[in-house]
């Protein structure tokens, strides 16, 4: 029992992220204790198990996940059936598999009798075959339709994250037997906000909240008090979509209905949560090359997640400098050009990358129509020449220190500004292009814009040099 | 009545982002035409602003948004009081004040006497002072508290998220009783999922789902029924800790406690959504030197906006570069060093942003400790050595291509590798110690790797050059 912050050990559910990481600590110092001692020190081995089985399983996730290989693994062994299921549902992506392969057929079936279909759906593809046929055969046969269709739906769908756990009423019941009715169930399924009222085709004909149910009165029929505007989702929308209409209109839950517009499952904020957290953490990890990675990783899986992204950009440099050495003989004359060089370059990069976040953002919610493209491409050209002059009058006095020459600093400022201008041109084209094909705008928009701006750098400033100063 | 997706234009809760863009561009397509008008079109406003007021307040927001100033101001005309409202509490902070602005006195006591109280403290920031003075003797005694207490938290805390709309009830009657106050009422909050049990201090001793009051029989006690083991939030915690913990513990509402246990308000997942969603745009914008922005800004705050953080770039570039100038004679000698200085450069900073990227992912989930920091360094560094092999092989070759030296390239190579470590140390210190000392280890470490990979980069490569070429 707890209702006091300070009782933070007594309850499972901890705010502070301290707390967690302390908890994380502890563990740690036992796992290293066990490993120093010689013989099975019974004692101790017990306090852990006890330790890490009283935790919430998103908090044990969280610990596994941060330990290393070896001592996950030791853990991993220490953990409950029942908190195994829960911790397998919530940990990321790389760390789940491993934790799969130590388990036995035995200890995997004992796992997947305890979960819900559309939680079996989700663990399948890292589930062994066998274990998945063994499990199938414990469904009743309209789970296993609900699991197979489950199965069926692409990975960023709003199929892949729905459930069948929800309560169907008809229209034509008063309140007291939807209450009666409830009475009967003893539990409702988690993030129940809302029940469904169904037609004889199973098709949706409105929603009926708890709050709405509880502050009725008993002798309305269901259909006097349902709402009939609501959203409603396909099971092939985008995940991303859902989580937005979810945040917009401020859902704890939206039915799922087929084309036909029968209702199959429903989607609850938990999920969407869990989208909005990832989406944002996928595209951190994508804007440096990087797919998520366990930070213990194996040396060579780490390797292969780096790797192509890093000799990519080596490539495209190499590409921009080889341009830039066919003005071999103007820099042999005037040395000093090659130290103002990657300051052109790098200023163009860098003012096209704001403009290209401020793009991806605009894009990203549907904010740019035809309407306002030429405004908002007018107004970037001009921002841009304008910081440009700005950064112009600064970049004179830094030429001017560097180089002792006027004529190099006009070549420099008029070369940082054209730049600076192509940098804007690609930082709305190449997402706008990207998003026109279909393709995610943020995702590699940023090393074509270095490149071209790298390019484009280094070819004007040495051809400006060229024709002017020699 | 909608049931149904093919009829998206009968319901306000529309899903797919192109139906939200399809009205964008249809109202620009009205306002347009009523620019071109000369004479005022009666049919065609009260067309508009039917569509308009038609929207649910989340879609007139957006829509607003992504209008310039003046065909913004003209459709806020035309936006009804009761939407409104809603659109003041859903649209982006630059949009809210200067729609505010256009609006009289009336207009804003107007709207401000159908906000609860936290909604009114939400938007004091934005409103003029005798427009708050005027709402506050509106409220009763207990609402002026709220009130002034929740203007009192600061920003990005608990408290100025919370809402103090919630039921309470004690723990000593029974669920019959319960029931007939919740139908008393009429209406509940929003997001109500669980009702809160106190005492006569209003102290808080345990949350009771309606999901539970539903299935229970009528003739139990609250204290039988409840549940002892929640979450509480402190206004003083983290926004964005509370964000956390609602994901891991897939929660939908939680109550606020002040530090004697007083029952004192709840967070609802609504306002945890947009946490999350606010925190992934801001570092979005944070990284590229940004804030947020209207993408219809004024030029002059767009500039504000963009320079500060691009002419700190070009400093630090500039400083690189003087470095790199102390090596002129190196490079008059051999001129092809200039193309293949900033090879090596950047390699190290893309290299030190994938570190960087990950670590400050774990230290953003508390995954780092004493225990297994030296082990992710080693890692880090081990990854870094490999790639910059690959690398290195790869970079051989372009260097001959570009130098036809032998010598050259092995210079290149050991310089490149030399960089990509330092790039490595650099990703993880500087987050490290930014988190440290309290800092957000996301903002500003970009530029410190850029500076130091750059200002390296060009020392080692052409150090080595002078010493092993000349």
């Amino acid at each position: 029992m707890s209702n006091n912050r300070t009782n933070t050990n007594l309850t499972k559910l901890k705010l502070d992220p301290e707390d967690i990481q302390r908890t994380l600590i502890d563990i740690q110092k036992y796992l290293n204790c066990l490993d120093n001692l010689d013989t099975n020190n019974e004692s101790y081995l017990n306090d852990l198990k006890s330790l890490i089985n009283s935790l919430h399983s998103s908090n044990i996730a969280f610990i596994l996940e941060s330990l290393q290989k070896d001592q996950r693994d030791k853990l991993w062994k220490m953990v409950s059936t029942v908190n195994r299921s829960g911790v397998l549902l919530e940990i990321d992506n790389w760390t789940r598999e491993s934790l799969i392969e130590t388990l036995s057929f035995e200890d995997l079936i004992e796992i997947t009798s305890i979960l819900d279909t559309d939680e079996l759906a989700y663990l399948a593809d890292d589930l062994p075959l066998d274990v998945i046929v063994e499990a199938q055969k414990k469904l009743n046969p309209e789970e296993r339709f609900q699991f197979l269709r489950a199965m069926g739906y692409p990975e960023d769908s709003v199929g892949a994250i729905m459930d069948f756990e929800m309560i169907k009423v008809r229209e034509d019941i008063t309140l007291e037997v939807v209450l009666r009715y409830l009475r009967r169930l003893q539990e409702l399924p988690d993030h129940t906000d809302q029940i469904f009222v169904v037609d004889r085709q199973e098709k949706l004909q409105g929603t009926l909240s708890l709050a709405k149910i509880l502050v009725s009165e008993l002798d309305v029929e269901v259909k006097d008090v349902m709402d009939s505007d609501f959203l409603t989702l396909n099971p092939l929308d985008s995940d991303s979509d859902a989580a937005s209409a979810f945040e917009r209109y401020d859902l704890v839950s939206a039915p799922v209905m087929d084309d036909k517009g029968r209702l199959i499952g429903r989607v609850t904020v938990a999920d969407v949560v869990d989208i909005i957290q990832e989406d944002s953490q996928e595209q951190d990890l994508s804007r440096a090359g990087l797919q998520e990675e366990d930070i213990f990783a194996p040396i060579l899986t780490a390797i292969q997640n780096r790797a192509p992204w890093l000799l990519f950009n080596l490539c495209t440099a190499t590409i921009a400098s080889l341009l830039a050495a066919r003005f071999e003989t103007t820099v042999s004359r005037i040395v000093i050009l090659a130290f103002l060089m990657p300051i052109v370059a790098g200023i163009g990069g860098n003012s096209g990358n704001q403009t290209m976040t401020m793009i991806i953002r605009a894009l990203a919610v549907g904010r740019i129509t035809e309407d306002n493209i030429w405004q908002l491409v007018k107004k970037e050209l001009k921002v841009t020449f304008l910081v440009g002059i700005l950064g112009g009058a600064l970049s004179a006095l830094f030429a001017w220190i560097i180089s002792n020459s006027i004529q190099i600093t006009i070549v420099t400022v008029i070369a940082m500004i054209c730049n600076m201008l192509v940098g804007a041109v690609i930082g709305v084209l190449v997402p706008m292009l990207r998003a026109h094909f279909g393709k995610d705008p943020a995702i590699g928009s940023s090393v074509i814009l270095t490149f071209i701006t790298d390019s484009f750098g280094f070819f004007i400033f040495l051809s400006l040099a060229t024709f002017l100063l020699l």
